[in-house]
């Protein structure tokens, strides 16, 4: 008996690799008895679809598990809409390096079968929670799995901010922008930009400046629990803006205030029992690529 | 009515402005009509000292604070040997940075005076305890308020290492060595290397490699419950040492284990109430000094 | 006798200290029976102007020596409009950092009278020449002193783009852009973004990469006569930009091809005698900031 | 008519694949009816060898040609021992990355044979001259062909040292020391610290800090022709030493000067006509590795 017997299909739209492996999927699913239920955009992939199609917003509240095809992308835009509903997530890289998307399409049957019965483990990824507030106003907001970036908006012009956290000035900044990232995050755009990568059952957030105008800035880790404010500077001449995980934006001017936090829904991401998020980095950032030959010991 | 009714007092040795600060420390403390316990080789620096005067290892069990005159360097000896006694201390600084020994010496007697007025805050800083393992068995050990370093012992010289947490494979790697810091010594050796300033109160342990061979190498932040072990690897040709704190040293040899986690006892480290990490930074840091004007906001 | 009998006068628009620094100059090289020649724009900074008026452009064929007042930006322009004319150029300070413009507002007489009597060294430095070629045609194109970056256009998104040096393949690039920069740009933008210091007389071109995808990349310094083609990658979906010294921008589309090499003519710099390149890094990047006391030895 | 008729060989003492690469190589040199003449520890690797066996000083005047078989350890000493002969040089690589040693150990006949018929490039390797000067007088020195580098000793130990380039004052320095690269030696140990990549033709030499105590310290570039002088501090309390190619080891002491500057010959190293350095840059550090797919583009 598996727990999951009502499974969301949400796949990334465009190209043949994902149609492919979404009719495996769903093959594969039909066979386990499961019921099945299609996001209305990935039903244009299945030819005769007769399965229920319904809204992205409506699979949470209905659905024991989600299998999402696409890449770490596609995972991030379903983690924003749907952590709050709390179901469960796992998802078929069809993408680029795949540290949230775990299987690859060759094992859809072996590992997702293995999940039906009952064989994974669970990890609960926190969000962050952006706010933009305008004369004490709330103006726009978005959650993010991966990162929140204010930046200048204008590519290699610098902005001016304050950063804040817990009521303590940290900081005036001059720089391209500020990247505040989760431990999930810590090995997408932050590691780009210097940060260290954190475990993914950390809990802290982590501050990386963007290009900053001084020598002395640092990644700075903090606890998830911290209240982040940056205030965007009277001087900052050029048109800043906001984004999250890369896919939302929103435009801000100088005297706005970004205040991020941890959100109050953590996804919940499931994983075959064998993954190891140290047998991801290596496989995915090619650690210890160099070595004439293997020292490992047990 | 003062929390502190008998203060150690213990002081680095060796010049004249440390002496001065122990004089007017032991004066101040004799007009609060606080005990002093000098600690045996501070005695020395006390003309006619004609307090009761003890072995270092005694004052933690006989003293309700400590009062540590010199450097970052002094506060790291004292909290090795004597945070497992949960004696709270405090530093005057006569040194370098003062990132741990937050007292001025022209502050004495505001400062330590608001502390025995009750006025201070807290905090509880958390100690590694390294143990080197041969052939089964412990050959030595040492806690470390900073960190532990694994290095080649010669320098310039590569050494292999392969590194595991929590049972798990991390990394093979051939390096000058690596870097094992609290948050504590986030802003110390580890800042050097690479590594990301680490907020005190966060429960975290950073993994920072030395001049890595590899290129894709980055420091790693993992939870401070995580059990870290590094196995010395068969080529290294050099004399492998651990630093704690870089004050104390063993030599290690190919096959050896070197097993780190958190320390049973935390440090408790007082402050002034006033007293702010990120002030710390930007004062010791120079965060900032690059800014045209200031664009702080409220 | 002076060499300099013809001197033109130009000043970045603005503020109020700007225009005191130009009157204070006027009146000296008025005291000093020099020629003047105003730029038209700066002009209007001069109340009841009675000097010779003419455009930037017409400036570099008549005078004998150039005084810019304001930032290392107002620089940025004067070399790139001027420096194929082959004049000197001295710097005053109204701005920033001031690696470019040497003379402080309060050094004016002192400065400027050693410069007309002789006393000065004249630094050679070189441009970037960047082209942007369609379709096998030139579609446009600037010279820079600092840097040459091609960058996505839209902040936090990547580009992908081929580096070849020399007709040599070099990389892909998945990213958020390019620094190609001088000597001079080498303490600008490319050090904010990892790039190392380069000795103003150096031959050479550092290539920094900005957020690369892959952590192997570094910066890359090569000759000054390298020729440098960045070819903007198909699958790129945003609006890639070059940028100039991060003062003129022109938009590129997949498939163009940004030739980048050294520029005909060389900025000729007038610095004063005791102007120290290792001076100025010290007293603007804080080098040496942290030190206890001196160590310096002769 | 091969230009090459009398060729030396050189080979690193040790294993099996260095002595079948031996045996190989003698074995198609006899074919090719060269002279062979054998370094006197070489001569070992050959069972019955009936070639002319000398010392490795002789060979620099009586070889047309050296083959050094192993890695780019090997190449470094034959680089200080022999460049000053200028014979060329040629490696095979028995080692690791080879970056200098350029002939995998199959390619030996092919690629040998091309050199031999007159197929191959020329690149010429300076090196650098470091004497360690106390009290006015020389008391020892090294060339080397990666790198000078002047350290604690002890690791984990900071020294304190001045650095002087063309006797102009850079900067006081607390950090674990100093590494004096060539363009040859910017992919080896420079670039574990955090120095550029340079290309092997630059006229330039890099000076990289080994975790410096201050944030603001960063690579710097100068021309190769810059005099260096790093002049130990007087409170440095370890045994810093200097060492030339992590091979060739001095101590020094405080007061002690190490000068550095471009050694008189450059070494002649020859590699097949097809080599590239960006490729071997792609091939042994694994750029552009996380590309999902080439954008390469003519």
């Amino acid at each position: 008996m598996t727990p999951f017997n009502t499974v969301g299909l949400i796949a990334r739209q465009g190209n043949r690799s994902i149609v492919e492996s979404v009719a495996i999927l769903e093959h594969f699913l039909k066979q386990r008895r499961v019921s099945i239920v299609v996001e209305k955009s990935t039903a244009a992939l299945l030819p005769k679809c007769a399965h229920r199609i319904e809204d992205r917003k409506v699979l949470g509240g209905i659905c024991d598990l989600l299998i999402v095809v696409g890449g770490d992308g596609s995972l991030l835009g379903v983690a924003r809409d749907l952590a709050g509903s709390q179901v469960p997530v796992i998802g078929v890289n069809r993408g680029g390096l795949g540290f949230l998307a775990d299987i690859a399409p060759n094992q859809i049957e072996a590992k997702i079968g293995a999940v039906l019965d009952g064989e994974y483990t669970v990890e609960h990824r926190f969000l962050l929670d952006a706010t933009v507030v305008r004369g004490g106003r709330r103006i726009g907001g978005s959650s993010a799995l991966n990162d929140v970036v204010v930046h200048a908006g204008t590519m290699s012009r610098m902005m001016e901010f304050a950063l804040h956290i817990d009521e303590k000035f940290v900081y005036d900044q001059r720089s391209d922008g500020l990247i505040v990232a989760t431990p999930t995050g810590s090995t997408a755009y932050a590691l780009s930009a210097g940060g260290p990568i954190m475990h993914p059952s950390l809990d802290a957030i982590v501050v990386v400046p963007m290009f900053p105008h001084t020598l002395t800035s640092r990644p700075l880790v903090v606890p998830s629990a911290s209240r982040i404010k940056v205030v965007i500077g009277p001087t900052t001449s050029t048109n800043p803006q906001i984004s999250c995980d890369s896919q939302v934006d929103f435009g801000v001017q100088p005297g706005d205030e970004i205040r991020i936090q941890k959100y109050g829904h953590a996804l919940r991401l499931l994983y075959s029992r064998e993954h190891s998020f140290y047998e991801a980095c290596r496989s995915k950032l090619d650690w210890a690529s160099r070595l004439g030959g293997p020292v490992r010991m047990e």
